[in-house]
């Protein structure tokens, strides 16, 4: 046993200590032994407090800049990975088997690693983000808008289900931190230990900022009834539950944000094409049977109902039978074990109901949930279930099978007769965080694909050609939205950068653009400008949005067109030949190149000397608006819109407005230069 | 009197006639005079078979391209604009001012327009949207996934407040409609005879899709049990029912997206440099002034609160008294008046009934409820009511203030002793849908809107700039988000494009890129490509996503960087000088210029010919990834992406992925190439 110390009672971590409850705890039991693991209790507790003390220190988080967030969910990350071993040795507790564990303890450290490094990547090193682009509301351009997001001034409360104690912390506690708010996580009690384990490693750290992460072990007693329209409220768990919450007079009275992940009825479509001598069909029963399994079917994301073509159903009834009759079932630690326990007995017996429920719609046709079969281990103390299938003949007809969830290894074979029923019966579940699609064909693809889309929050397509690659029907995904429509809760996380806006405000700014530019530190059009020294002479120490530098005017003369073509061979008739260009829609006559008008743009505002502008890196938002003819004169007007230090490193990005005119005043193109700086120059 | 034939008896438009209701009918009475306009009840009603009636007829509008309906809405708001003065003689009834009644009609029907010309510029014509970029799961290209936006398969059903009877519809109908998504519109029963003159108005032109627009005048009755998570649920109007609608069994059952927009408690904040003697004070008065008496300040955006420097309190008080003592109020219609009637008596009582709340906390500093004076109509039977101003000393510590709307022309005067008070004051409303700041100083707007942001779906900074050109306070325009948290709702409506989300589903779709590319039309890295006959000799009746040209490759020598940079005077050092390159953190010696690069590369893919590919308006996302040396080898691979044929015209626009490597392999730049390509070329 490595360095875990379990606690015998756990303790809450609120207002900055580690806190007992002072009731009568409740017992907490190892999954597959039924030995107490820990107690837990948190009578007693000032939640309104817990709130209070939260929302003030979400002010040092919102004192640090996007990538300062970045670094500290990276080196919180790397932390953690290091004592992956004392969590895998917890895990065991919840009748997760290792590789279960691996999808709550790797998985979520992944998430917070993932995030760290794509909030570098895709967001500015700031403490506000912009959201989409300038809006001129002026022809004048003495009055426009900017949409900007910051971040709310609450406290994000995490209510989360048994079932992945660790990832189902992390997972929203990255976007929510990066976001720039503190957090509350109450962790479902069952499982509890291991997120308590968690977090004492977390503080440890010492890398949070105090406040910004607080723990409820037990109930969370009158919380909800403090919440306010700056606090978000999230849930994941029961639909039941979830509705509940939601309905919760604070929430409700207060319009306080609220998501929900409800477990839903995820569906797994085998595509007409992928018959049982196709890689489509084997990849399918893998699926199927990985996801019935994994976890022993306690993912919220797990294959409950299985849509196949009614010609395949023996087909598939068979090799799905064979692959899950072969699952050994036993103590998660023990290594011949591949399916561990249920999280509690009284999780079992849900189960149980919820299979006599569904057997009213459909036939039980393999497992039988009353006799458990194990390797290792005592089905008596353990909650150990073998696998169940069902079979519904006529699931177009059938109530229960589109509605009752057993969470547990069971899922129920659906038989469709047209490809428009394999969607029609995946949305009879009424709204699922994922379905699985597995055919070679793109027709079918994109048929059912797009039936299913307006029912999910995310949708995967199965074919030979990821065999090796696909992360699969069970796996949310940092990148991607994970959360559905209707039975699934109508929430949305993660989700890439996109997860961050849950925890912040969008909000319209609008004004003349000098006072919109010191709001949003971004340099618009009508903002103040500001000449003299060459601006691509000023490191980041010295360089203002604003800083411009207009241009000398170059004249384009049909020679240059001419050479232009010859030089880089691209000779279009439009730059070539005067009736050709003639007969154009958008042309009168021959044309310069657009690649020759910015060379030459370039040739204009460029400063040729070693200095702090180290490299264009790219170009933005190139448009062409005006045709340049031979004797057209241009000038380049190259304002500094955006920088960006990089927290790390010695230099940052910056942002250069560029527009280029005709000497009558025609805008020519318009596009945003890239470049890296210096931080520092030698003057 | 014009084209208005006002039917005794409003009827509801459902299932595809105009129906009226079976049981007893409410009179609704001209705001101004008492007389009654016309009678409203919607008994008898079948609202579960009318949303099973929009739902089907979804799927009309769905096989519409965004394009199609983006036209059908502009037609429609045409149409609509010929008939404005019909609406404007009815509007008067409802107590409101020609002017009053221009942010209503042409208000409303401009939104129908801006939204029409917004999404041909903004959107692809296709009926499903990208969202994001394409994320690569697998350094192999195998695996990828996209984000996809898709219409939800139900009916959005809105629930608007009595004061914008036009406006209200028109603004939630456009991006809905726009989604892809039909629609039951229930208008608040005091006004309802002008949005059921527009509805009739609308469904005359044949524009829409039949199903795609019902009305409900009456009661909803038992409407929204029989909401599905499918459905979308819109509100504006008072918080009280908002909450009520929101905690309703069937939305809270189905997780039945619900959006709402409540009058908030808006604020009006002097900056401390805004002294009498400067214009942005005049422009706060004016501003105050105008949002308490437009619509009888009966908009959810009107000023409630009048944040000011305590040093000008006295200052502001005289300059808003005087301007206000100046306002005649009488019979809309009547041409001296400048401020109307409140929607009803009952309407006027409530107001007084918040006013005396408000008392508790402030005083009166100016007006009198209780007697009214008007210069036309008669007090006793048109529901008129004079400006009152209030003013709380201490309004840190005051509550009703903060809490209490009157819904008329009524707002309250708090001093503020230092700026952070300003934005605290502003926050202490709990959430407002918009709030606005004076002043002329940079500093002043940063500290103040970012303070603000959290709490407001919309700030507006007023100053001297802006004077002709500004929309004002209480305008929401199009393009920005309307809405705010806590208080005001939570909800977020119009924002341009970001106003179709609300009625689409976002859902990740993850796959082989054969597969994801016919889900989405999109070509992705990975996807299938032919090669073959040139690209650019195919117009959009013979081009496919995927068609590929891979140019001959080209050696960058030298001196063809030497050229380039006495061609372009672009002299850059690191093209020019070998030891100063070397010193650059990027580079191992002399580079080619990135233009040089494109335009190189350009000479490489185009074809000279007259053919169907128009021109080249721009370049998207271009980014350099490795430096090009002397000697470097380069090609292309020009792959076509997207193909976005134009719903009028000859052409389209053509996005091209444009990868240039190294004979070694390595990437050199990636970028989109945006070309014009005709429909049709003969061959």
């Amino acid at each position: 046993m490595l360095d875990v110390k379990q606690p015998p009672r756990l303790e809450s971590y609120i207002c900055g200590a580690w806190r007992a409850g002072s009731g009568s705890a409740k017992p907490l039991r190892d999954a597959a032994t039924g030995a107490v693991v820990a107690e837990i209790d948190s009578a007693g507790l000032d939640f309104a407090e817990a709130l209070a003390y939260g929302r003030a220190a979400g002010g040092a988080l919102r004192a640090m800049k996007l990538h300062e967030r970045a670094l500290m969910l990276k080196a919180l990350g790397l932390k953690l990975m290091e004592q992956k071993d004392a969590f895998h040795a917890l895990s065991l507790a919840t009748g997760a088997t290792p590789k279960d564990g691996q999808i709550d303890i790797e998985g979520g450290i992944g998430t917070l690693l993932n995030y760290a490094s794509k909030a570098r990547r895709e967001l500015p090193n700031t403490r506000v983000l912009t959201d989409g682009v300038v809006e001129p509301l002026s022809k004048d351009s003495s009055f426009s808008a900017q949409h900007i997001l910051s971040p709310m001034r609450g406290v994000a409360v995490h209510i989360n289900a048994f079932n992945f104690p660790i990832w189902g912390m992390l997972e929203k506690l990255a976007p929510n931190l990066l976001a720039g708010m503190p957090a509350i996580v109450k962790p479902a009690s069952q499982t509890a230990y291991l997120t308590e384990l968690m977090v004492r490693r977390i503080i440890e750290t010492g890398l949070l900022p105090e406040g910004s992460l607080q723990l409820v072990c037990g109930g969370v007693g009158d919380l909800l009834d403090h919440v306010t329209g700056q606090d978000v409220v999230t849930f994941t768990g029961s639909a039941r539950t979830g509705q509940m919450l939601r309905a919760h007079p604070a929430i409700i009275g207060n319009s306080t944000r609220f998501t929900m992940e409800a477990d839903s009825l995820n569906a797994c479509i085998l595509g007409p094409d992928a018959t049982p001598d196709s890689p489509e069909f084997d990849l399918f029963i893998r699926e199927v049977v990985r996801e019935v399994t994994a976890k022993a079917g306690q993912k919220c994301t797990a294959i409950r109902r299985v849509i196949i073509p009614r010609a395949q159903a023996d087909a598939v009834r068979a090799a799905l039978a064979a692959k899950l009759g072969a699952i050994p079932v036993g103590l998660p630690g023990d290594k011949t074990t591949r399916m561990g326990a249920l999280a509690s007995l009284d999780q079992r017996e849900d189960v149980r109901r919820a299979i006599a429920t569904l057997a009213s719609d459909a036939e039980i046709i393999f497992g039988n949930p009353d006799s458990v079969q194990v390797t290792t281990g005592d089905p008596e103390t353990g909650a150990f279930l073998n696998p169940v299938l069902l079979y519904a003949d006529q699931p177009m007809q059938a109530r229960a099978i589109h509605e009752v969830e057993a969470f547990g290894p069971v899922a129920t074979l659906m038989p469709y007769d047209d490809l428009g029923q394999a969607s029609e019966l995946a949305a009879m579940g009424k709204g699922s965080l994922v379905s699985s699609l597995f055919t070679n064909a793109p027709d079918v693809a994109e048929e059912v694909v797009l039936g299913l889309a307006p029912f999910h929050g995310r949708v995967m397509i199965g074919n030979r050609d990821s065999t090796k690659s696909s992360t699969g029907h069970g796996s949310p995904l940092p990148m991607l939205v994970h959360g559905g429509p209707g039975r699934a809760g109508g929430g949305e996380e993660l989700g890439g950068m996109r997860g961050l806006h849950h925890y912040m405000q969008r909000t319209a700014i609008q004004g003349a653009p000098r006072l919109l530019a010191a709001v949003t530190g971004r340099w618009l059009d009508g903002a103040e400008v500001r000449a003299g020294k060459h601006p691509f002479r000023k490191s980041l120490a010295e360089l203002r949005i604003g800083d411009q530098l207009v241009t000398e005017q170059r004249e384009i003369t049909l020679a240059d067109i001419a050479h232009f073509a010859d030089f880089t061979g691209d000779t279009f008739y439009a730059h070539m030949d005067e009736d050709a260009a003639r007969a154009n829609p958008f042309f009168e006559g021959r044309v310069a190149h657009g690649y020759l008008i910015v060379s030459f743009a370039a040739g204009l505002f460029v400063q040729p000397d070693p200095g702090p502008v180290l490299a264009n890196y790219g170009i933005d938002n190139l448009r062409f608006l005006t045709p340049v003819y031979p004797g057209d004169k241009l000038g380049v007007q190259l304002t500094c819109k955006d920088i960006n230090p990089r927290a790390e490193g010695d230099y940052g990005e910056v942002r250069w407005d560029c527009q280029i005119s005709k000497d009558t005043g025609e805008l020519v193109a318009l596009y945003d230069v890239l470049t890296m700086v210096a931080k520092t120059w030698p003057a």
